[in-house]
């Protein structure tokens, strides 16, 4: 074995440790949204507070900075490691990003900011259920300003959001979503206009009662035809759907189902599902360091937005699973042709609330967060007139207005957990997905024909090749080049809403 | 404040992040057995491998070492806080001991010792399944070696077998077990011959088919009689029923249902809760400190035993009980009169499986083990004639001959994952208990009548302030004299079965 590849090896087994640790943490918050007493929260934030500061510590310990150096110049940048291969290389360098920006944050502000974030999310809650901005405003500004200390911490060099982006999109700046929203914004507020004033099919049936254990049946059946291995992903309940992936051999996903909610919770079935796949896909063997991580939260998003909007409310795929449905619930979808079926769950209608809005007007509520976040950040925005500046924006780009906070500005969970700068990635999974999604259907253009025959197994393959099994071997704008053989544009995404709505 | 009550805190404070770990620990294992992907398993060893790691580095480190040198001398074990209070000495104290026993073992031997029982568990599964000794019997020999090495370590006056016993039972000896044991086993055995004797009544209902859903809201029932908070805690499935305690406020409990085994279930519920009551009874505000945990693995035992036993297999329990039980299942149980359940329940037979013997033959089971495991250690018996020793003390005491090893020693998991000196354990919980039960029927004349009337708070209150309340604050024998004014003694327990059976 060569003196560098030994010394890759030392800083995989470092990095395997760090990322045991975060699988850890990572469980304990599953377990905290599914199974925990009540009584268990306390200890709870005590355990992840413990995990989080030990993760930290490891981090940015002497030991791994030691080997570190090794393969890479902490000073320059510039790789030692010659003779490792070019993935490997890739490899040392995006944990060595990781490290200057982990090294950046002393460790007496990144407990500062966990208290914050953790005394924030608590108090959102409860201003959230008594409508109440002024209870939440305090937390707020003095999350705002741990953030903007945070971008100060980091640096950047044109815009301070920049520095918060790039801890979740790396890559992608503050200019360039300008130009991107820029040119949507604009598309999707016409398009939105012209969809809301087309006639309406009935959609009481989506509300209708089915029983949870129905449901899930047909849930799992999605699951398995999805292809996540039975063996290494587990399906729960929380207030919140997510996925998590303590490793990728132990992937765990949540639902939320309520009798008249079936059809929410097929889309964040399948939404995480497509989360789930991503991790499911990574190459273990890279277990521990940047190559089997996923690789930015875009991309993540773009594999969820792609089972639950590209597929999941596609004609297709309907074509296939709605006779399934009817085998099911004969009596609750009497009457519903399919082409009824697939008008209702495409209907366009601004809304006030995110994540219940549609394919064409969810990327217009991330962009009037984005807008608002910049200010934040800048320090434009004087953070009492938020409720006002909230309704305003959302009248005039959505054309509604939100009847109380709780439905505006106090809708999100992210802010008062001081996820400042993810909000943009919400639009990028969708832009990128569109991408890959225009190269798939020229890869398969019989692919109409198979999804409707029920075989998704080559398009969970089609995503493997593309996008899993690289992890973040690429970055996020490389990876959408190399996949799709064109730059990142917001033109297929246009495209795609187009063709879809006119039909 | 004083000097040393801030020393004091600054030590809690060490202890509380290393019990916050050993939580999050006993969170992984919980998961392990319950909801994880069965592809987790070689991550989840991983995790807890680490998190075990941490532990011990955290325990032997040189900030425990400092914070707890300015409370008592480490070479002569004086104290030297001395204006604290006496329960705070005692935590001290107790803090000394453990710290004194980890350093005592090399953190790579404790490595070596935890990648033995590992492969040691896996062996045994599968030699148990193939009923085959010889597969099992390196990995036993390797664990038995390890385990005379970890005596030797640790120190011992008399018995390398008091070194090991001393983790599990502090303060009890080889001559007291022995002393204890050459008591019981003839009065038992005799007592065994006696009651096989007599007439039986049929047990056949006992295995009948009850639906799952109902056994569980039947156990539900019974949790919530023994008054455990609901907010505190949990009854999950696994395969052998456990119960673990990240935290007081945050306790698992786990039991095993199957369509014919209701009755197993009903006594695995009740003596897990019995475990679980303790833990939710320890005292939060020390929480870090010895005086937060069970005072040993035999006070633990005997709370189990309490409530599976004197409690649940008591006559005044199903005076209440039974009605209840008939109104679920009057299908199941037809015909079935209070006074034969009761027998049934009762009924004394020699068997071959240690976990599903009687209350009378249960001893023997572990008295058979100890008389086994100090010859392990003394190193004066060969490993490979276990079988033909083992079924010659079964037919000696029990009168019974394992047809199979599967049956017969290969039947615990003990021993193949590294538990040497545990065993003894299970009897003294039993002893413990009918100490304590002698004293509550004493101190609670009317106890049968309040229980048959569904009254069962009392029983867990007066556990409470006999037993949880005090965590580690006294020594198990001080706190069984402090509980009944009288010293450890086997009579209690004698007196018991021969009264119960004699009926």
């Amino acid at each position: 074995m060569s003196k560098s590849l030994e010394d890759y090896e030392k800083l995989q087994e470092l990095g395997k440790e760090i990322r045991t640790l975060s699988g850890v943490a990572m469980l304990l918050e599953w377990d905290q949204e599914t199974y925990m007493p009540k009584g268990g929260i306390t200890s709870r934030s005590e355990q992840v507070e413990l995990i989080s500061f030990l993760i930290h510590e490891k981090k940015t310990s002497a030991t791994f900075k030691k080997a570190l150096e090794k393969l890479i110049d902490l000073e320059s940048g510039e790789l030692k490691g010659e003779d490792l291969s070019n993935r490997k290389k890739r490899s040392v360098e995006e944990f060595y990003g990781e490290y200057i920006k982990d090294a950046k944050l002393p460790a007496d502000f990144v407990k500062k900011l966990a208290k914050a974030n953790s005394k924030g999310t608590h108090a959102w809650q409860k201003a959230r259920e008594e409508n109440s901005f002024e209870a939440f405003l305090p937390y707020l500004e003095n999350i705002v300003t741990l953030n903007q200390q945070k971008a100060a911490y980091l640096g950047f060099k044109d815009h301070p959001y920049d520095a918060l982006l790039d801890l979740y999109e790396p890559g992608v700046t503050t200019q360039e979503l300008d130009t991107l929203f820029g040119t949507l914004k604009p598309f999707l507020t016409d398009l939105t206009k012209k969809l809301a004033a087309k006639k309406k099919v009935s959609t009481a049936f989506l509300t209708a009662q089915f029983p949870r254990d129905k449901q899930m049946e047909f849930c799992h059946f999605l699951l398995d035809k999805m292809k996540l291995d039975p063996e290494k992903f587990r399906l729960d309940f929380s207030t919140h759907p997510f996925c998590t992936a303590p490793h990728p051999h132990d992937v765990r996903l949540t639902t939320h189902t309520s009798s008249s909610g079936f059809f929410k919770n097929i889309s964040a079935v399948m939404h995480e599902g497509g989360h789930a796949l991503y991790e499911l896909g990574l190459p273990v063997e890279d277990f521990g360091t940047p190559l089997a991580e996923y690789c930015t939260m875009g991309i993540h998003e773009s594999q969820s937005r792609w089972w639950e909007c590209f597929i999941g409310q596609g004609r297709p795929f309907w074509e296939f699973a709605y006779p399934k449905l009817l085998e099911i619930f004969p009596e609750q979808l009497q009457g519903i042709t399919l082409d009824h079926f697939y008008q209702a769950i495409n209907q366009v209608e601004p809304s006030l609330i995110r994540v219940f809005a549609d394919e064409v007007t969810y990327i217009l509520h991330i962009i009037l967060r984005y807008e608002i976040e910049k200010e934040f950040i800048a320090g434009t925005l004087n953070l009492a007139d938020l409720p006002h500046i909230w309704n305003e924006k959302m009248e005039n780009s959505l054309g509604v207005t939100p009847d109380t906070d709780m439905n505006g500005c106090l809708q999100d969970v992210h802010w008062s957990c001081g996820l400042i700068g993810y909000f943009p990635t919400y639009a990028l999974g969708n832009i990128y997905a569109s991408q890959f999604f225009d190269t798939f259907q020229k890869t398969f253009p019989d692919w109409e024909m198979r999804t409707t025959n029920g075989d998704l197994a080559f398009i969970r393959h089609f995503l493997l090749e593309k996008v899993h099994r690289h992890g973040r071997e690429f970055p996020a704008l490389t990876l959408i080049e190399r996949a799709t053989g064109a730059p990142l544009s917001p033109q297929p995404y246009m495209d795609y809403l187009t063709k879809k709505y006119s039909q």
